[in-house]
């Protein structure tokens, strides 16, 4: 088997699995139970996030681990609900039944609500408010994952555009952002195509704007959210550097353990949190603690940063290896990617048919992001870069890992442009 | 070691451990990838989820995996927002500029709103209404563990009591319900005190309150919600037998592992999801699925089932040795408990120390809910039945389970006996 789809899932390695081992069935204890194995294990929990912390050069508290990158996200994005818990509603105290339409509330021609408070503390709402087109609070990438989309979506949020490389086209952002936004998300890397985003850049044009608003006094604040899920593996993060107040972490992505994830959450930003009970995680997210999962997170981000250096020279060698190697491929991802995303399009050839043949050859490689190729939607990546539907069809992504050597590297090749060739002659006969 | 605080947390049984260990890191593929690897693992999941659904009486397609029970329980809780996103304020469409209080939205005197329905589609607001105190939309039982009471809390609930045994006085809960009412959340048995609930009684009471508001037209609809994660290791849990609607499991309390909790969804319950993105569990909890913990999961719960008639006996004579041995308590749970429960009461001595105390002896027990003991905060449960400052301060928890064995209770009460009788020499001398 020559695995060639590491952006969709990592096998956990070998030191997180005896790692993670011990907190299965031997200090399987409760975190917040009171004896001391109970206490061990919370300060295991706590080290290891600080380990996490650490990795992208944040503190232990500022961490809120999830139950993985898409409950972060949704988290992340939530900073748009606390602003507008705070929305204003006056009511009279009378009692009510059944259910009906107030046209009381309809609102004097020329003046449109936005942003209410709650007064009465008897009677109040929590209003999430989803936005008309023209001032969204959320500002995504378009080609952000479907757990940055939707959610944004939900909220009322706008697409920035990306070039023909997929990168950011910032005047795109600045033209853009008006006073209602609360949120700007942009992955450090992208999923499909490994673009690496300039977040700094963009942190810096937020900058700006809170500078702006300040002098205005304009209230409303501005964050920079980052999905870093793919990156962790061969960019060096530092959320100070990125500029970031929230960036979410995949353990699943880096060899550690499915279910796991972590946002870093920097001081000042309010979030309101999605699961409520015993308060764990500085209340930001409840649940007894994924002792194992935290263990195994911290094992495979330590390595991941260990790794780095070498990981990079090792897939910006095997990524010119295959572009050499590979033929009658055109290449999508160019410029400012991580070395380990090779994106090809063969044009007039259907790349659904090509996984499956290289699958009979155990090479296995995909389409596109998993979750939506598993529901035969078209990749809206490969869309916004410009790709014709033709090419998006003929489109295949390679993401090397550590479970390749380089001879694979070099055999993978190999059977591709048998497959490709294979498949040219089939369609041209 | 003695360990009994199986209710806080329960080791992953090794059975369970060797099912799932297969799925770090051999077959460790994305279910949503399209070759065959990972067909057969997404095919896997599926097989998991439908062993965990079968063995509470319902379909695959009826469960929604979670991160936990908490998860489960806020996003059953959170059935009362979607109908309250059905809620209509109309705008104007002008657009807005900045923050401001917009007085039109004063009611007309005597009138009130509940619910309101969003009209504009270009502008509309999810409303999560927090109610009043004399109209409350979700009761819950006041001995609830946090994962629902804070829960409740948020979107406006109230409490149903319980006599001095931790039952539901049912009486309340009749009293309590009104047109208003959408959700009854009682646990089949509680975490604290073990006591099981009339959970088909109460849905009984709701089929009756169907019925009525059926005739008067009502179109609130009323869900039984049940949280079972502790009485999976001894009750039959059949979810058409107890009349619910949704049913939480937790499988860290039946020796699978942490991080992993499922949602029992009736047909006809619409639910919002917590978390948007890819879409997995029919679009109700989007994230990359945790695999290996579901795997684990459903053989915690066949081994579950498979043992119930074992352990209930087993439980059962060994609550028979620990009451008859141990000496100069009073018991506090006496009725309608599962039999792994023994909640006792030291009037006159701080139970925190002997929790302490047993430990050094290498015996451990908790006074209450881990979450709750780590901050501090006095058992809402232990005030509920009725149990003075002082009693609560002398109440000890301690749950048996699969890591003990008979010699271990006898041992138990031994020690237990001595370390009682030495603090209350300590005490009164």
């Amino acid at each position: 088997m020559i695995y060639l789809d590491h952006a969709a899932a990592t096998p956990v390695s070998e030191r997180v699995f005896e790692a993670m081992k011990p907190y299965f069935s031997d200090d399987f204890f409760n975190p917040s139970a009171a004896y001391l194995p109970a206490k061990k294990v919370a300060s295991d929990y706590e080290n290891a996030k600080a380990i996490i912390a650490h990795a992208i050069g944040a503190k232990a508290n500022d961490i809120v681990i999830t139950a993985g990158a898409t409950e972060a996200n949704n988290l992340a994005l939530g900073v748009v609900a606390s602003a507008f818990s705070e929305a204003r509603l006056e009511f009279s105290s009378t009692s009510y039944t059944g259910t009906r339409t107030d046209s009381s509330l309809r609102d004097e021609p020329g003046r449109s609500v936005r942003n209410i408070r709650v007064e009465n503390s008897n009677q109040h709402l929590m209003l999430q408010k989803k936005q008309n087109a023209t001032n969204p609070q959320i500002l995504y990438l378009v080609t952000e994952h479907d757990s940055v989309r939707k959610v944004a979506e939900q909220y009322g949020g706008e697409a920035i555009a990306v070039d023909k490389n997929g990168r950011i086209v910032l005047e795109d952002l600045k033209a853009k952002i008006t006073d209602q936004t609360m949120l700007i998300s942009v992955s450090l890397a992208n999923n499909e195509l490994g673009v690496i985003q300039p977040i700094s850049e963009i942190a810096a044009i937020i900058r700006d704007v809170r500078f702006d608003r300040l002098k205005r006094g304009i209230k409303t604040p501005l964050y920079l959210h980052s999905d870093a899920s793919q990156a962790m593996n061969l960019l060096d993060i530092n959320v100070a550097r990125l500029g970031v107040d929230l960036l979410t972490l995949n353990a699943a992505k880096v060899y550690g353990p499915k279910g796991v994830g972590a946002l870093y959450v920097a001081h000042g930003v309010k979030l309101q949190p999605l699961t409520r009970g015993g308060g764990q995680e500085n209340g930001l997210r409840s649940g007894t603690e994924n002792v194992p999962g935290v263990i195994g997170f911290a094992k495979a981000i330590a390595e991941a940063k260990e790794h780095l250096n070498g990981n990079r020279k090792k897939y910006a060698n095997w990524r010119k290896i295959l572009l050499s190697e590979l033929r009658d491929y055109e290449l999508i991802n160019k410029k400012h990617v991580l070395d380990n995303f090779v994106v090809l399009c063969y044009n007039g050839i259907d790349a659904e048919r090509l996984v499956f043949l290289l699958e009979e050859k155990g090479i296995y490689v995909s389409t596109g992001a998993a979750c939506a190729a598993s529901k035969g939607v078209r990749s809206h990546v490969l869309a916004a870069i410009g790709l014709s539907d033709e090419e998006i069809a003929g489109s295949l992504r390679l993401t090397m890992g550590e479970t390749n050597t380089e001879e694979q590297i070099h055999e993978a090749a190999k059977i591709i442009n048998e497959v490709v060739a294979g498949e040219r002659e089939r369609v041209t006969s």
